[in-house]
């Protein structure tokens, strides 16, 4: 308790979290390499890890700007951004450096849509004497930029100039939506411009937002040359010809779903680094009256709040990764002109940016009150990560919407709409009566989706057996999540079937134990499974050193399952193998060293309020109240 | 747009909204009095309103205070809670009057505690001669007070005494948790008192928190009378005598419970509000493309969205009112020294504090997500209340650990934890191979209890027949919906038959269509069920209006499903019935005239970022950057 009442922090890892170490069946930096791509990018990070955070500006925001005015931390925030801008400029970094930075950097940034969407919609709608114009300058920061598709959103304070998404009429006919450059404030004095009304939409949910704004045009002129004219083209007499489909448009709203799907795997494992070292670390209640309170991460309930949380953290970043490939295979053809494969990765991305943003947040949300009490305080990390993570689920395409894109291409929900228009009711209300059944097949598909990426990942993985095993436990008991919590969806869409063979291939469907076996005893079985595949230490043991011995079909799916005694002793592994540095993530409980009262009294004494012992409200309001009520004769 | 521009608010109702006002089956008026306990208490409350909302510190969090700094709105926070404390003692409120005043000022107050436990601690542990010294000058504000149980949390920078509970060691014996009355703060200069630090736990996820921090004691020595002796005594010689069990010194936690399920209820028909008022006046996409764009509310996706969230606050709201009155009459009981319902009430009021705010919170942020990106404003009114229910899932009994009081009297459950030691597991590990189950199996018991509570409370209301007619079918609805969701649980434990007697009480079990059907089809069957009763507008006017006609038993319950037709008519009705007033929602999004552009504008421009067209950052960093890339040569 003295190191907890003085905020000393203890230069020992806790060795409560370094018994969880201890136990790991496999190479945690060998994982690392994985997630990075190489042990030659894990050296690039760390390299601009080393740069970022020997800066006091970039070490996250448990400091004092962390407790000012809304409009205090904007300022510091594009300080920040700045400052990264120059350092990108300065040290010459490559875009894929720079991408690192950003990612590490990102979340307190306020000129993001420079990178973010300014310059990538130049690149996508701009023609070649655009670019030139305006792209080059860009990519200076001799211009600040941002994207501007609806009413209100993504303007703000800072930039000077946009790509305006709008309406393009000709003679009183409507051509459907185009991008237009226009500047929006002086570049002399930051003034806005003539027509142009602008401003911040006002405090949102979290405090580290970027600059989102409100932008009104009224009366604005812009030379026809302004009109982004890549996709599509307006002559000096009005003529308008288009080269692409309108969709091509959007193009970097595509582009920005690749970026959200990967970026929410990047968030979550931050959030589950957070919720597991805690709970390694945190002791509570108890479970044999005879022992020590054990540490929550013994709980079956928290294992049951934490793992499927770890177990997203990994399929995402898989998927999502694999998405990525996809995507700038795709791109390669959409530059050269063959937008072929332009709608398959609309549907696709659209379906990832869902699932990825989605569950995400659904799981952050878990695991911040898994932390109990604390995951309600800044200095957790993990609120912080709820409020980043909120907006995430809206934004380039709000969830239910991106679903719906989906499953036009899913079959059952597509035949209940065609037996309702058969049946008479005109094909928009048979559209309305079917969304439900159509987001629910589409949230069932694409976990099936991440469950095929993330397994076929692993199996061409080139790693040591220990790591693979660990992985494919992992990938198993996520299938195996998906289908309990789901089962209802899985069943219903008759793709239950193509699940087993993804998480155990080999397996024969006729072979498995789930053939002619009623479906909701299925259910009841897998979730016998998924609960004894808990915390008895003693049995954990004993299975995980036994030699594997040569067995039939079924009880390969059935050791796949239970296998998820693996997952407890890599628990803590498996989160460290992410390697975020504790000045990214921020958070009191969820350090490297684990120690996590002392962080967060630590944390506590920093917010200015503690800086008297008497707060002004004593002297302004309160005394004087206590005071009269202590004279009043009641 | 010349509106929305400005930011002028028409001063009609939007007719987007008044539509579907008009197309209400039944009195609004009536259901408000039903809610408020009948037609003298809404005018009691509204009296109260108006005198709140006559003073603009009482106005909501749209204005200047919401835009400062943490210590700035802690200030304005602790001058509302003084001001409000004055009204008190002006206007000779009863305890009731002042509970309606808190409830509706109630979120941004600072010396919350004061009422919600200080007072009840001293009420429910303090002897009658510790009463006449402590309670009577706490409800006469001449002492601050706070409850101080775990390390970190209601404490801060306000009060200047506080009820502790502490371990009680007698001679190095230990006898359990007992509380004590202690000083913190000098009653002359506010300073903390020797041995005693005491400080402000730093931001939390939210912006409207009350004043939670951290205390602890060192060495400090107060006299024997202080321990709060009412349920166990020690002498001057040092010998310890109970009265009460142990539990008895947890009654204000029982308490906090009950207000907590209540408060949930007010919160989330908050957002129902919200939600529902909103998806009335915003229109987007296109389902039939030959007309306008349809409000957001006709989409059926949009429905599984908000009508949920309005059948859960409806039913939490009947539910955790009859807690209510159980735990006033077992308290009574309890006061007379009859301990005999306390463990009942304990595990009771356990499951509804889990239930209630578990739910709450999901369903609000379900709402927030409907709400698009406007759901992410604190304007919207729907963010605030989110990160206002964020920690309530947490304080006063976690969620997990709640449900696991309740599952310990749930059978299947408990079978299940048996059947395990019987096989020679130790106990306590058996109990935690089962916890997860455990905790399914509470939830659908509560599920099925707040059902039954909300079904007996419209079989007994004395309404007209049409306000019955439209919570009969809400409640039906929302039995529906927890069979649907939570299906796979209520199966396993055996308890749908039961459900489907609450719902429909007489359809006997036998006459059932589901009896001898498999249980996966019954599954399907709901769900389809649940899609048929959409947005068909013309289908449900159609419905709606036809004479009531005899019927069998199994068309009885397939037509409570199919009401659910009459949700839509009266969606906007069910929320107006709750009569929040535009102060208490501070929602720019969410007002009663519906005009959600115009407000979110208005509040938008309040933003002090706005005050200037050029913010102070440009002057500090963003210009000197912009005008060193245009001179670099790169």
């Amino acid at each position: 308790m003295s190191g907890f009442v003085t905020g000393v922090i203890p230069s020992r890892v806790n060795p409560d979290l370094q018994e969880e170490r201890d136990r790991a069946s496999f190479n945690v930096t060998e994982l690392t390499h994985i997630i990075d791509g190489g042990a030659e990018k894990t050296t690039q990070r760390k390299r601009i890890e080393s740069i970022l955070f020997g800066d006091p500006d970039f070490r996250g925001f448990q400091d004092a700007k962390a407790f000012g005015s809304k409009s205090d931390f904007y300022s510091a925030m594009v300080h920040k951004s700045t400052k990264l801008f120059k350092l990108k400029q300065e040290l010459r970094w490559s875009e894929e450096e720079f991408g690192i930075a950003l990612r590490i950097a990102g979340q307190g940034m306020a000129l993001n849509l420079q990178h973010d969407m300014f310059i990538p919609a130049l690149e996508r709608l701009a023609t070649k004497e655009q670019k030139a114009k305006w792209l080059i300058p860009a990519k200076q920061y001799k211009i600040i930029g941002t994207y501007a598709q609806t009413e209100m959103g993504h303007v703000g304070k800072s930039s000077n100039h946009a790509v305006v998404l709008a309406t393009l009429i000709i003679k009183g006919k409507k051509y459907g939506m185009h991008p237009f450059f226009v500047q929006i404030r002086s570049m002399e004095d930051h003034t806005p411009m003539p027509g142009i009304k602008i401003g911040d939409i006002g405090p949102r949910m979290g405090r580290l937002t970027s600059d989102n704004g409100y932008l009104i045009l009224n009366n604005i002129r812009i030379p026809r040359e302004n009109m982004l004219m890549k996709n599509a083209q307006v002559s000096p007499d009005g003529t308008f010809t288009a080269k692409a489909p309108n969709q091509a448009n959007y193009a970097t709203m595509v582009m920005v779903r690749v970026d959200i799907s990967q970026y929410s795997s990047y968030l979550l494992s931050q959030g589950a680094t957070i919720g597991i070292r805690y709970s390694a670390v945190r002791r509570q209640s108890k479970l044999d009256p005879k022992e020590r309170e054990p540490k929550i991460l013994e709980y079956q309930t928290q294992q049951f709040k934490l793992f499927p949380a770890l177990a997203f953290a990994y399929a995402i970043f898989f998927s999502s990764r694999s998405l990525r490939r996809n995507y700038t295979e795709a791109y390669t053809e959409i530059q050269k002109g063959n937008l072929q494969k332009l709608p398959e990765l609309h549907c696709q991305s659209a379906g990832m940016k869902a699932f990825c943003s989605d569950n995400m947040l659904r799981e952050l949300e878990i695991i911040r009150q898994s932390c109990g009490g604390h995951g309600y305080l800044n200095a957790s990390g993990i609120a912080m990560l709820v409020t980043t993570a909120a907006p995430i689920v809206t934004v380039e395409g709000e969830t239910t919407v991106m679903y719906l894109q989906v499953a036009r291409t899913v079959s059952r929900a597509a035949k209940l709409v065609q037996t309702d228009v058969l049946s008479g009711i005109p094909q928009h209300l048979a559209f309305n009566k079917n969304l439900v059944n159509m987001v629910r097949a589409a949230k069932a598909h694409c976990y099936y989706s991440v469950v095929k990426d993330f397994s076929e990942a692993v199996q061409i993985l080139k790693a040591s057996h220990q790591t693979i095993k660990v992985l494919r436990t992992l990938c198993c008991f996520f299938a195996v999540h998906g289908v309990v919590e789901e089962s209802g969806d899985f069943l219903e869409e008759g793709i239950s079937n193509n699940t087993r063979q993804v998480v155990a291939p080999t397996a024969k469907p006729q072979n498995t134990q789930c053939k002619n076996t009623k479906q909701t005893s299925t259910k009841r079985r897998v979730r016998d499974k998924e609960r004894q595949r808990t915390t008895q230490k003693h049995q954990t043991q004993r299975t995980t050193h036994k030699p594997t011995r040569p067995m039939g079909n079924r009880c390969r799916i059935r050791t796949a399952i239970c296998h998820g005694n693996n997952r407890r002793p890599n628990a803590v592994a498996l989160v460290d193998a992410f390697d975020h540095r504790d000045m990214a993530l921020s958070s009191a409980i969820g350090s490297y060293d684990g120690n996590a009262y002392e962080r967060l009294f630590k944390s506590a004494e920093k917010d200015p309020m503690n800086n008297e012992e008497v707060h002004q409200s004593y002297h302004q309001y309160l005394r004087s109240f206590i005071q009269e009520m202590n004279k009043a004769k009641l």
